[in-house]
């Protein structure tokens, strides 16, 4: 079993995702394809008039200001426009995916932020009206029902409240979430970069090697979303699952590359 | 077996219709949820920039013009915002929705159009750029393997053509397929109107019931979309579907109220 986050940042060849893995799912892999989609719902969150707005937390992470109607934007890019091009480029390519949120079955599940922190001009401020959250439960029952009756799942944010409420998650860590309760033999986090850049943007910086106990060491060099895939990767391994990958998805066979190493390897 | 499809015209009651759902569901009534979206992408599409078109057919019927741009649009509203918006008010009722489009694990597969045959001006013309089709198939074997573990699925256009591409199908035609294959005691086409109205739009001239044999007769009462749902209604009685109720779902308990017979039956 692996399982195989795509980002949503620009430059991802999701044609060469997707023929990777249909070509690993005919050769009998079990397989997980989980995806996001920031890059087009900024496109689409400006086009309609509502701009996208990031918060700045304590501690140096950032995430998208959920409100409601972001949160209708987002559940229209993510779960509308992205995954239903990755399951027709699967079908087109012979694989029976289906496409879930983490609403669909409660498939990713947990509490939602009650009150948000973040940073303003220096200040620290909090919002009570987002609709963000953390995965804490895996509804494995639904994945393992698809998988065992010949279904590829394509999973996509946002998870589902203990209320019953959508709300924003991090792609990253909900796949990191999901390749432990699934005892994943492998996760790929692969983005529009070839991996961990001891210097970001020198590409010709890349660490291709992170024991997972000195994860917190190379987090000075995790810029922007990238942090998140660290933290998410350390988590996963700590938690057992076999090795975590991050790497590249603008390649061709950017799943099979990963797996033979190319990337940044968390083991 | 119930297949309850609600449509996507304004003044749908979105809430009564999840309420009422899971009230049935959790009495033991094995239901399947479809839903439609076109007010809705009217909306969306008009404020990205790529306003709605329509085609008259030969016949009277009407429809979408669907190029691709359009199809990613649709499956915007109809796969991102209405169908996670119905999952949504169903896990928050307590019920276990999935939601679904025909895509998805290819649940409404078909062919798609190639070529649409339109009258502009008076003028025979055609198209062969549209992703539109019909729904010949259903993937009852999904819908059954989430209703037998406790899942009610939410499903929505776009069909899938032999080919793999996401091709827009009328909601109520595919509706009557889906009730026909999974052989329903009844199938519920709920709208924005009481029913057939002798009068368009005067609601005091429901037309309480009609023979299946003698839908033809009432053909000429029907306006717009509502064509459309007297033929997926004949269609589903004729191969064995137990009785079609065009019924309204803007109104308290639209489920309860159909199967009551309030609206106009087809047996």
């Amino acid at each position: 079993m692996i399982v195989v986050k795509v980002g949503g940042s620009e430059g991802i060849n999701y044609a060469a995702v997707a023929e990777d893995a249909a070509r690993l799912w005919k050769e009998g892999t079990r397989l997980v394809l989980v995806h996001g989609g920031s890059a087009e719902t900024n496109r689409i969150a400006e086009a309609l008039g509502h701009p996208p707005r990031f918060l700045e937390h304590p501690g140096g992470l950032t995430s998208r200001l959920t409100d409601r109607q972001t949160l209708e934007i987002f559940e229209m890019v993510y779960c509308g426009k992205v995954n239903k091009m990755l399951v027709e480029l699967l079908q087109q390519r012979g694989v029976n995916a289906v496409g879930l949120s983490g609403l669909d079955g409660r498939v990713l599940e947990g509490p939602r932020k009650k009150a948000v922190k973040y940073l303003e001009n220096g200040k620290l401020k909090v919002r009570r009206d987002t609709y963000t959250g953390t995965v804490e439960r895996v509804n494995t029952h639904l994945l393992t029902l698809l998988l065992d009756h010949g279904y590829l799942p394509v999973l996509t944010p946002p998870a589902i409240s203990y209320e019953g409420e959508a709300i924003n998650t991090d792609g990253d860590t909900a796949a990191a979430r999901v390749a432990v309760q699934l005892q994943a033999e492998a996760l790929l986090l692969l983005s529009n970069v070839p991996g961990l850049l001891r210097n970001y943007p020198d590409e010709s910086s890349l660490i291709p090697r992170i024991p997972a106990a000195e994860v917190a060491a190379y987090m000075t060099h995790a810029e922007g979303r990238m942090k998140k895939k660290v933290l998410g990767a350390a988590q996963a391994v700590q938690h057992g699952v076999g090795r975590v990958v991050l790497g590249d998805a603008r390649v061709e066979a950017p799943i099979t590359q990963a797996l033979a190493g190319r990337g940044t390897v968390i083991a």
